[in-house]
């Protein structure tokens, strides 16, 4: 029987119970955090050994060069390699970088918008108005960089596949539009993952400005919670056949498979566009920090590696994942309160709970001493139009804290649930 | 008795002489390279150790974060506080980000560019124009960046004791005068130190624009070629204290003191500069490599051991610079067709030779296998209006190659200006 359905006195006895325990967990004075995908000191630990290396007397990359001295703004052969292998890509056409991709996500926006991209008619910065397309619920650090720029972000649903291409293709044809966020694998923060299908109507439609580009964040590509992991669809090359080759700017990195923030960031892309971005990042600077990359392609090997880091980080992530689904299924499965995704990788669990309450959820659970991302966090200006979405991401705590935690979340979507029915 | 004074036949014995001399260069088939500021292989052996640092179970900071994980956009205590140490300025005035500070500079004048920086009454490109003094010669890859943006640059010659500050004087009354470059101690390529009054002249003075900002570029800080460490001036102080706390966006690295393109950057300004970057940077990304800097803190230690090091430093490259000018004075002194600067510290010698002849010095090098930097590229637009200024790199050679290589530009002066001469 859902919640909507109590009679009244029933619904007012249950009200009661929900606030008793909603006492209950604020006398508990917990100090628990869900707020970001940070992975745990666990996760950490499987690369201590990285902290060593790439140790004295091995700084000589696979084309001889000294990794110690300036230069090779593209990075060493030795990281690429490895990770087009992991990607399936053309090592030629991928670059390899400082720690963020998020860095060469916004300069790649900063420079279209100060000089305009290899294919832009002028600088965006001189459009009378820059439209960008932003699936929700989506990554909140993707929208502050266009909002940063002043950009009108339209909103698209995300669907089980990906995000609704006929919507997409719709609002390409306005020459505006000028570009798009996507994270295509156990997206941010809704774990799907986009189609074979949806990646090839993204790279084959028309767009009406020819400088449109796809920020193509793959930062989940590998981080699978089961023994399974997913194809990474070579969109570079889907474009490049269907003769929009410029299309994608495709990115990945080892944040959240080695250090979170001491990693090796990747840009895949068309030569056209990596002469661009290489051309202003020599401007910009010398180099990336080489000595880190061969430190990874070090601690890694192989391809291979890689993959036997990542069934390590399942292992640790998987049953905190498992638990959360539990918790809520528990809690709120009978009351049809809330509804929320069941991720096969990723680092989130996106979680709908009654249209208007996420904001009066994410109040409750901080008074009980719990953090929860912000109330409409995953979508642009931070405003979720009814009021639904809140981001679980429960890599951080110890499986007993998110537990704890997890429970008292239910308890304030109930809370917050039984207020909105005026009982 | 010098060139210019020979009588016509001995002139032409003379140059019959350097061209023999120079056929025995090109019959030698060199391939040396003096082009760019690069430490040498036994400079970069100093800092090994780094190679295996912080190494495993050492990832937490002064602060008890854990360095490995994301966060902290401002860099970790540690290296804040020692490299504070090390230039005598306020921690809390100071940030330590990735490896390049040309990074942040470019970033610093990008952003001032799109958006206004925290005194602009406008974003820069909204300027009609925008203006930019650069003292000659100056580093060429500042120049680029300004060049990038399509800023006006406006020389001003390098003095004795720094650039000349009356020319500053009066074209900062120009509210399109936005900043300035400047390599304050053994700048590049000059090896003038700034004076503590002209230091002093700058910080105090009015200027029009209200977002008027000197890129402060202490690259060579502690950079010496003797035993004494040149007095760090702050800056950032005295402008604060002459009323302009937001005058200077002062950078320094580790670059050339442990690993060129591998190492921590620096940048100390006031508050409220400091603020305007970060509240961007943090939309950039979520901050710098941690795990870096704390390996640059564990292995300086402190301030004295950055001192330690720059006294290893001093004792690979001092020899390479006495060479180098012992070289030039004994071929060249008694001719007077160059001069050149005899720095006590950084990372080059400028050399000037008779008007007009520079380009063709660096052909006659090329042709010879001796890589030197291309003519004009200490000003602006690679235009040396003399066409006079060669920079020498003299750190990456070997002292025999140096030696064999700087014989041979020897070489090249003397024909050129025999060429010039009409002999």
């Amino acid at each position: 029987m859902t919640l909507l359905d109590f009679e009244s006195d029933r619904l007012a006895e249950f009200a009661a119970q929900v606030r008793a325990e909603y006492d209950d967990l604020k006398a508990k004075n917990l100090k628990l955090d869900l707020t970001r995908g940070k992975p745990s000191s666990e996760q950490l630990d499987f690369a201590e050994h990285l902290l060593a290396l790439p140790g004295e007397d091995d700084h000589t990359d696979a084309d001889g060069a000294d990794v110690r001295n300036y230069g090779n703004l593209k990075g060493i052969r030795d990281i690429r390699e490895l990770w087009a292998d992991v990607l399936g890509v053309d090592p030629e056409l991928l670059i390899a970088g400082d720690a963020s991709s998020l860095n060469i996500m916004f300069d790649l926006v900063s420079w279209s918008y100060a000089f305009g991209n290899n294919d832009s008619e002028r600088p965006w910065r001189e459009e009378e108005k820059v439209r960008w397309i932003c699936p929700v619920p989506g990554y909140d650090r993707h929208f502050t960089i266009s909002e940063q720029f002043g950009f009108e972000m339209v909103t698209v649903p995300m669907l089980e596949d990906g995000p609704d291409v006929d919507a997409i293709k719709e609002l390409v044809k306005d020459p505006q539009v000028k570009g798009m966020w996507a994270v295509p694998v156990f997206g941010n923060p809704t774990g799907i993952t986009f189609s074979e299908e949806v990646c090839r109507e993204l790279a084959a439609m028309e767009t009406a400005a020819p400088d449109f580009r796809i920020v193509w964040d793959n930062a989940y590509a590998v981080h699978t919670l089961t023994d399974e992991f997913p194809p990474v669809h070579d969109v570079v090359g889907m474009a490049a056949e269907a003769g929009h080759p410029n299309r994608f700017w495709a990115m990945s990195s080892t944040s959240k498979i080695t250090l979170a923030g001491g990693g090796v960031s990747f840009f895949h892309s068309s030569r056209e566009n990596l002469d661009w971005y290489l051309s202003l990042a020599g401007v910009r600077g010398i180099g990336p920090n080489k000595v880190n990359q061969l430190a990874h392609a070090r601690y890694f090997g192989d391809a291979e590696g890689v993959r036997a880091v990542m069934r390590k980080h399942a292992g640790s992530l998987a049953p905190k994942f498992t638990r959360v689904l539990e918790i809520l299924e528990r809690r709120l499965g009978e009351y049809e309160v809330a509804r929320w995704t069941s991720p096969q990788g990723g680092y989130f669990i996106s979680l709908d709970v009654i249209d208007g309450t996420a904001s009066r959820v994410v109040e409750l659970a901080k008074e009980a001493g719990i953090a929860l991302t912000g109330a409409g966090s995953s979508f642009p200006l931070k405003d979720d139009p009814n009021n639904r979405n809140i981001r679980l991401a429960p890599s951080l705590p110890p499986v007993e804290e998110l537990e704890v935690a997890m429970d008292g979340v239910a308890t304030c979507v109930l809370l917050a649930a039984v207020e909105k029915l005026g009982a």
